[in-house]
C-alpha cells in the first residue's frame, strides 16, 4: 500500500480537502501528519490549538484516508527552550546545541521526559479514539544529526545512575573498567566524568558503557510515549521512523516494544554518505547503489521481528547530501516495488508537496511546490498505485535462506577501538550482504541472539562481544556458520576475553589469534587454498588449539580461513574475490542454489513471486524458469521491475 | 599615478626625509599613511600623541607628496579592549575574537561606534586641512578574517531591532521565514536568536536575513567615518581599500558613498585561494592567472561608479598564501600597467619597504628591509614610474560592449544554501568573465538593477533573487542577454517563487524549472545543438510556458539552452567548451568583433588604446592593424606589456 | 643490555614472582615500574599506600633484576583534579582539557608542581636507597598528546612573569617584539595576553617566546623532580622518557640534568605519523623506515651527551597510529640490535605482557595477554638476549665523522612562520640525514654551539636563528660545513637580520638573501654546476657580498649552492639527486669513505664493530673486507642483521 507524508499546517486550509482527494484518487491509504507541529498545536505555555488538527484528520479521514499521528517531540518549541535551557543536548566539546533547527533536547533531561510525556497524553486523549487515526508515529528519526549522544550535565548524571544501578560500588566499577590503567580509579560513583574532554583518548570501556546507556534511554524515552499511547489509543499501531545506515542505538531494543518497525529511504543520498569509492559514487549517483534500500529493508523487517513500513521513500532530488542528482526516469518506482518485494507494507512518500520555504526547500514531494501540479516523481508514484491496485494482495513474506547476523554494539566497539582507521562495522557488513545478494540469495538479519536454527547458512561478519544468548543460538545452528574478523575478540566490558579471541567462539572453532594487523591502504595479502583472493585492511595470526580444517592460507602459510564442522572462521577483511568466493563455497556446501547476477540487478522473492530489479545500463533476461509475468516480461530494461512466478 | 603605503612609525624619524625624496625620485605621488597606529595616536585613554603624524605628513607634503591617511579603526589598541571586551566579535562557535591582531570588533558593538566616531572626529578635526592630506581611506580591508559576520551578544541584539524595523510583527516574521517549518516561530522578536548554534542548518531564509544584516552594519559603519570625514576635511576625497574576491558583504552599498572605490591586488597570492585545479594552480603559481586581476579592476570600476584605485599593489612575494612564489621577471610592471588599462587612477605598492618584525616581515616591499635598497619589484615600480612620466596623460576609459552583472546577495544565497557542494558563486562568474575575456572582449561590472540600455551582450551567470529594480533594468536591455541557472529561482525571502524559477524572468523567457540537479564530480551531461559542449555541477529540468526557441538540448532532448528574442537562458554549469560556444554565438548576434586570445594574453581598450598583457610562455604577436606603439612593440614576450592605438 | 616495562599494578601479586623469574631467565637486567601508579600509591588525599610497590621491588630485586622507579606525575588521580581544577591544561581553543587519560596537568600550575614535588619526596625518600633501585625515570614522555603548550589563566600569568624577567620594561617587550606593528603595544606586562585566541595569527615573536617560556618550564619542572631525587637517593641514575620526533620543547636542556636521555621507539607507528609519501607509507609499513630509529638513537645520543637507553621498545604491533601493521618476523631482533650498534646502553621493551583492559589493550607486550604465553615479539627479544650474553661487552661508541647540527628552536620558528605549508623541519632534517646515512656515514646529532673541531662535515639542514655561540662553533669548525636554506633568516627575537638573510653566517659566506620563494607542489627549479638535481617547496634568491665560488646555479644563473672555503651554503630545498650529490662532493672534498648502501639496507659502527641492518626485501651483500662474524655472515637477508670486524 502507499501512503505520503502531509504538513496540513504549512498550507491554507482552503487546499486540504482537494490534497486529500487527490492522495485517494493515486492510491494513498496511509497519511502520516503532525510531527513537527507543536509550535502550532501549543503557541504558548499551556495553550492549546488542537481545533485545526482535528480539522485536518477529519477531512483527511472524510476522504478515505488513514491518518498516522506523529508526536511532535522532535521540535520543542521556543518557549519551552527559554524556560528549560537545560533540555538541550551538548556536544562533545561541551558546546549547547540549541534552538533553530530539530532534535535539541537531550533524552536525559528529566524536565524533556515531563513535557514529552505531557503533549503525547494531551493527543493521545484528543485524538487516540478518532476514527480515521490508524495509528501512530513516535517523534522522529530518533538519533538524526548526531543526537544519541549528550555530554552535558543531565547526561553526566543519569550516567551516573546508570552505573550505580549495575556496578553497585565503584571498586566494582574500576575492575570492569580496568581503572588501574593510568590511575583512572573513582572513589566514587560522583567521580566519574563523561568519557570526553580529556587530553587523549578515554577509557574504551566507559565509552562502550556511556554508549549503551545513551542507547537504552533513547529506547526508555521511546517506551515512555509509547505507554501513554497505548492507554489512549488502543486498537491503534505504534512504530517509528527509523533512518537508514544510523546505528547509533540500538534499534532492535525499540522494536520489541513497537508494533513494526518502519523507515526512512533516501536511497541516492545515501550513496554520497556511504564509503563507497568515488568511482561508485559517480556509477550509482543517479539510481543509488542496488543493495543499499535493500540492506535496510532487510534490517528493518528484522527491527520489526517480520513487518515493517518505509515511512519516507524519497521521491525526487533531496536537498541534504553534498549533491543531489535527479533519479534515473523509473528510480521511484523502482524503489517503491523493491520495498514491496522486500516486505514493505506500506510505501509513504515524503513529502505530499514540496515546500517553497525553510531549510528543506530544494526536497522534492509527488508535487510541485505551489500550485505546480505533479512533479516526476508523483507521477512515478500514480503508475506504482495504479499497478498495485491491479495486482491486488501479494503472498506473505517468506523467511529468507541466508541469516545475516547485525549488532548495533559491533558499531559502537569499532567505532571507539577501530585500530585500522578504515575498519568500518557498516561497510563491512554492507559488502557481505551485497555479495550474497550478488549469489541471488534473500537475507534476513537479525540480531545475535536470534534464533538461527533454520537458516542454511548463518553470516557474521564481525561480532566483536559474543554473549551468552549470541554463542548459544550459534551453537544451535543447523547451517554453514562464517564468522568474520575480530568476531569473540572482546568480552561484554570490552577487554580481550581470557582465553584470547574469538573467546567463547573457541569451542565452536578451536583457535586463538595471537595477534592483529590493520592493513593500510595499498597492503594486501594473499589468500589461496580452496578459496583464493586476498584480505585487505585487516588480518589476523591465528593458532589452532584443537581440531581444525585450514581451507585456506596466507602466502606464510598461516591460516586464513579454518573450519571446525560447519563453523568457519576467516582471519581477515576480504576483498570482494575472496569474500564471493568463500560465500559461494559455502552456499554450495549449505546446498542453496545459486543465481548469480550482474553487480547492476538484484532478485528477490516474496512467497511464490521472483521481483527483479534492473539498476544497470544493460538488459536484463531473467531465467527461463520465470513464468506467469505480474508486471514486466523476460527482457527487464535498465531502470524497469519484472514480477513473475517460479 | 602610482603611490604607496608607509608605516612612519615602523622607523626611525631620521629615514622619513630620505624615503620621501626616494618616492618622489621614482614617480611615485600618493602616499598612504596611519592606518593601524591607534596605539601610537592614542597610547592611554584620552592621551593623543599627534605631533609625530603631524610631522610625517609635513616632510612628505614637503618632498611633493600627497597623503591618503587612514583612520586607525581596524586596529582598536589593547587598553580599549580591556574597558570594553565586548567590543570583540564572536566566532560562530560562541568564541570570542580578542586582541592579538586586528580587526577585533564588532560592527554592531555601540561602543565600538562610538569609539570609532570619537578617534575619527580627533585626526579630521587635526588633519582634515593640512594641505598635503589629499584624502582619507576609511579603517582597512572591512571584513578581513572573517569580521562581517559576528555571533554575540551585540549581535544579536542589533539584528533583533533590524527585524524589528523591517518586520513589524513576529507573525510577519515567522510567515517571511517559513519558522512553521519545524516549529520555529517565535512568539516576539526578543525570541529571536542568531541563526547559529543549532543542532543542524537553521533557517535559510533567517540567514540571509542576517547576512543583509551585516552587510548593512559595514556600510553604516563605514558611512559614520565618512560623514565625521566630510565635516572636517572638506575637498578631499573618501574611500576604502577593499579586497579581492571578497564577498561578504555588499560593496556596492558602500560605493555610493564613497568617492571612489580602491583595492588591494595580490595577484599571486589569490591563486592558492580560488578554487582552481592543481594543475591551474601550478600553471600561474609566478605570474597569477591573466584575469584574477582584470576581474576585480572591473569590479571595482563598477563598485567605484567608474573611479578606483589600487591601494595595494604586491610588489614581491608575500607572507600570507599557503605558498608564496616570487612573481615571475617584469611581473609587477604587468600588473602595474594592467590596472592602469583598466582605469585605474593610482596604483599604491604595499609597501615602501618590507617590516623586518611582526606578523607580515615575510610581505616584500618596494625596498628591502633595513638598508638593503630596492627590491627587485622595487626596481620594476621605477621602471614603469620613467614610463609613465614618458607616456603622459592617458584617454579616458569608456563603457565596454559586454556588461557582466554581479551581485553579493547571489553568493550568500548559494553560500546558505548551495544544493551542490561545487556551486561556486565567485567561480562561476569568474568562468564567465574569463570566458568573455578569451574572446578578446572588454567588460564593465555592475550591480542588479543598473542601466543596461548600452550594453550589446548582457551576462548573468546566475541572480536567484531578481528584485524589481533588476528585472526592469533586464527589461530594458537593449542587447542580447544570457541568464544562467538558478536565475530567478528564490525570492527576496529565499523561497521557491510562486511560478516555480525563475519567477520574475519568466515573464522574459517563459519557461519554469520542475527539477534541479547538483552533478557530482564525474558526472557531465552531454548539450548539443546550435551549440554544443557539456554541463557539470548543475542541471536543470525545464519546461516552456510560452514560445521559446531551443537552441541546444541535454542528450534526452530535453533543453538545454533556450531563447526567447534576446533573452536566453541555461539550464546548467557550462563546462569551458560550452561556455566558449555560447558567449561566442551571442558576440556574433550582437555584432561584438571577436579577438581570440590563448590563455595566456589578455587584450583590454582605454580610449583609442590597446594594451596586450602576455600571462603565458610564448610570444603573443599583436594584429597587423596595430600602430603607434606606445609601449613595446608587435611581439609580446612572456611578462611583456604592449600598448598601440588601434 | 635488555629492559622491560612491567606493570605490577595491573596482574595478581600471585603472578609476580613468576613474572620476574622469567624476565631474568630471558636476559632482562633492568624493570621499570610504577609511573602511572598514583591512584594505588595515594588513593586518597594523604593516604599512602605503599607497600605493593616495595614488595614489588623487593621481589624484583630478589630475582636479580634491577629496578627503574618512575614518577608518578602523567597521571594525578581524580581527587587531585576534583580539589584543584586549575591543574588542567587549557587547549588553544580555550578549552580544559581534564581527567580521563593522561598528562592532564599544565607544567605552569604552581599547584601542580607542590603536588609533584610531595609525592616525588614521598618515593624518593621510601624507595630512593633501596638496593634493587637502580634509578629513576622523571614523569613519562613530556608533552605527550601536545601538552607542552597550554593555554590558560595560570600559563598566562607565568608567562607574564617570565616576559618580566627577561624584558624589564614593556618599551623593551614592545620593541622586541614589533609591537608598534597593528597597534600590539601593551602599556604593562600585565596586558600580555597569550598570542591565541585572536583574529587572525598573532605576533610571531610573541609566538616564539612563548614556545621557549613553555619550553623552560618543561625543564624546570623536571629539574624538581630530578633535585628531590638526587638529594633523597643517592648513587641512582634520573632519566627521562622522550619520544621520537617530538619537538615541542627543548630536549637538550634536560639532557644537561638528567644522567642520560633515553627514548621510547615505536618504529612502525611512526611511519604513518611522519610526513612520507604514500609510496613509501606502503614500502615501510612493516619494516619502518631504515632511519626512523636511528635517527632518535643518534639524537638521543646526543640529548644524553654520549649516553642513552631505549627505554620502551616496539615489541610488535602497537594501539596508536592509523593503521598498525604486524612487524616482520625479524624486525624486533633488528631493533633491538640497532639501537645496541648506535649505542643504546639498555633496551627496554614496552611492555612485558599485553593488557587485555582500557586505552592500550591492542598494544603488543613480550607476553600475550593474560596466560597466552611469549609473544612472537617476545620470542624474538628472547633470541637476542641469548646473543647479547653469547657476544659479552661491546666495545665503547665512537665520535662519528659527519655532525648534523639539529636544532629545536628552528622546529618552532618554521612552525611558526612556515611560509609555504610544507617547509616542515623534521622532514627536512631527517631528509639530510637519510641521505647521508646512504652513503655509508655515520652520524653524530648535535645542538647549535656544541664542540664541531672534530667533524670532517658539518650538515646545518637549516638554522634559522644563530645565537652568538652556534656562529663562533661553526667559525671553530674544521670540516667542510654546509648550511642549509633560511640558515641566519632570523635574530633571536624572530625579525629579520639587520643585514638580511644569512645574518650572522655572511662572515663566513658572504652573501645575502634579496627574496624567497615558496614552492607550491608541481614546481621545482633545476639545478646545475658541479653537483645537478633540483629544489622544490624553497628556493632562494642570494647575492654575493663578497668572495664567493658558485658551485651550482638555477636556470636562470643565479646562484643554487655557493662556498667560501670550507662553508657552503645551498640556496633551496634539496630533492634527493641534489641532497645526494652535494652530500657526496662534499664528503669527497673532506675525505670520508663513502660506502653507498641501497635505500633498504644501513651501515653502523661501534668502536671497530661495522653493524649491517637489513629493511629492504633482497639480499646484502657484505663488503669483502668484512671478517670475524660475531653475528651473521656476508649474506645478509631481509630483516638480518650482521655484525662483523672491520
Amino acid at each position: 500500500m502507499l501512503g505520503v507524508c502531509y504538513y496540513p499546517e504549512h498550507w491554507p486550509e482552503s487546499l486540504w480537502e482537494d490534497d486529500a482527494r487527490r492522495m485517494r484518487a493515486m492510491g494513498i491509504v496511509y497519511v502520516r501528519i503532525g510531527e513537527f507541529a507543536w509550535s502550532r498545536l501549543e503557541p504558548e505555555p499551556g495553550r492549546l490549538e488542537l481545533d485545526w488538527l482535528r480539522g485536518a484528520i477529519d477531512i483527511l479521514g472524510a476522504a478515505g484516508l488513514k491518518v498516522v499521528l506523529g508526536t511532535p517531540t522532535a521540535t520543542p518549541p521556543k518557549w519551552l527552550m527559554d524556560k528549560h535551557p537545560e533540555i538541550a543536548p551538548v556536544d562533545p566539546d561541551g558546546k549547547r546545541r540549541g534552538f533553530g533547527a530539530r532534535r535539541h533536547y537531550s533524552f536525559s533531561s528529566e524536565v524533556y521526559r515531563r513535557e514529552s510525556a505531557r503533549i503525547v497524553e494531551i493527543l493521545a486523549c484528543e485524538f487516540g479514539a478518532h476514527d480515521a487515526v490508524a495509528g501512530w508515529q513516535t517523534d522522529n528519526e530518533y538519533g538524526c544529526h548526531d543526537t544519541v549522544l549528550s555530554w552535558g550535565e543531565v547526561d553526566l548524571q543519569a550516567f551516573q545512575n546508570w552505573l550505580r544501578a549495575r556496578y553497585q560500588t565503584p571498586e566494582m566499577l574500576n575492575e570492569a573498567w580496568g581503572n588501574v590503567f593510568w590511575s583512572m580509579e573513582v572513589a566514587s560513583f560522583d567521580d566519574v566524568t563523561l568519557p570526553a574532554f580529556a587530553v587523549t583518548e578515554t577509557n574504551p570501556a566507559a565509552r562502550l558503557d556511556f554508549w549503551r546507556f545513551a542507547s537504552e534511554q533513547v529506547a526508555s524515552f521511546d517506551l515512555a510515549q509509547v505507554a501513554i499511547i497505548r492507554a489512549h489509543s488502543p486498537g491503534r499501531f505504534v512504530t517509528h521512523n527509523f533512518m537508514g545506515f544510523f546505528h547509533d542505538f540500538d534499534h532492535f531494543a525499540l522494536g520489541e516494544h513497537l508494533d513494526f518497525a518502519s523507515w526512512d529511504s533516501y536511497p541516492l543520498g545515501a550513496v554520497e554518505g556511504f564509503p563507497f569509492s568515488e568511482e561508485e559514487r559517480v556509477r550509482w549517483a543517479r539510481t543509488s547503489h542496488p543493495d543499499i534500500a535493500p540492506f535496510n529493508h532487510d534490517l528493518y523487517r528484522g527491527v520489526g521481528r517480520g513487518r515493517f513500513w518505509v515511512m519516507e521513500q524519497q521521491p525526487g532530488p533531496v536537498n541534504w547530501a553534498p549533491w543531489n542528482a535527479i533519479p534515473r526516469p523509473g528510480q521511484i518506482r523502482l524503489f517503491t516495488w523493491e520495498a514491496i518485494a522486500h516486505g514493505a507494507e506500506v510505501v509513504s512518500y515524503f513529502r505530499w508537496r514540496q515546500a517553497p520555504f525553510a531549510q528543506e526547500q530544494m526536497h522534492a514531494g509527488l508535487n510541485l511546490p505551489n500550485d505546480g501540479g505533479l512533479s516526476p516523481g508523483g507521477r512515478e508514484a500514480t503508475r506504482v498505485g495504479a499497478e498495485l491496485a491491479e495486482l491486488g494482495p501479494l503472498p506473505a513474506t517468506r523467511r529468507a535462506p541466508v541469516a545475516l547476523v547485525f549488532d548495533y554494539e559491533a558499531s559502537w566497539i569499532t567505532r571507539i577501538q577501530p585500530q585500522g582507521r578504515d575498519f568500518l562495522y557498516h561497510e563491512l557488513v554492507f559488502r557481505w550482504y551485497e555479495a550474497a545478494r550478488r549469489l541471488g540469495l534473500d537475507i534476513d538479519i537479525l540480531p545475535p541472539g536470534a534464533d538461527l536454527a533454520g537458516y542454511a547458512l548463518v553470516l557474521v561478519p564481525t561480532l566483536p562481544h559474543v554473549s551468552e544468548a549470541a554463542a548459544a543460538a550459534f551453537a544451535k545452528a543447523r547451517g554453514q556458520v562464517l564468522f568474520g574478523p575480530r568476531s569473540g575478540s572482546k568480552t561484554r566490558q570490552l577487554a580481550i576475553p581470557d582465553n584470547l579471541p574469538p573467546g567463547p567462539l573457541a569451542s565452536l572453532v578451536p583457535i586463538r589469534v595471537i595477534e592483529v594487523a590493520s592493513l593500510r591502504p595499498g597492503l594486501v595479502e594473499i589468500v589461496s587454498g580452496e578459496v583464493g583472493g586476498a584480505v585487505q585492511r585487516w588480518r589476523e595470526r591465528i593458532e589452532a588449539t584443537g581440531a581444525v580444517e585450514i581451507d585456506a592460507h596466507f602466502d606464510n602459510a598461516e591460516p586464513a580461513l579454518v573450519r571446525a564442522g560447519r563453523y568457519f572462521y576467516l582471519a581477515g577483511w576480504p576483498d570482494a574475490e575472496l569474500l564471493g568466493n568463500v560465500l559461494k563455497a559455502l552456499a554450495n556446501r549449505a546446498n542453496l542454489p545459486i543465481a548469480a547476477v550482474s553487480d547492476g540487478v538484484r532478485l528477490r522473492r516474496r512467497g511464490d513471486l521472483t521481483f527483479a530489479f534492473n539498476y544497470g545500463e544493460r538488459v536484463y533476461k531473467a531465467p527461463a524458469s520465470a513464468k506467469d509475468f505480474l508486471l514486466g516480461g523476460y527482457e527487464v530494461g535498465p531502470g524497469e521491475v519484472a514480477i513473475w512466478r517460479a
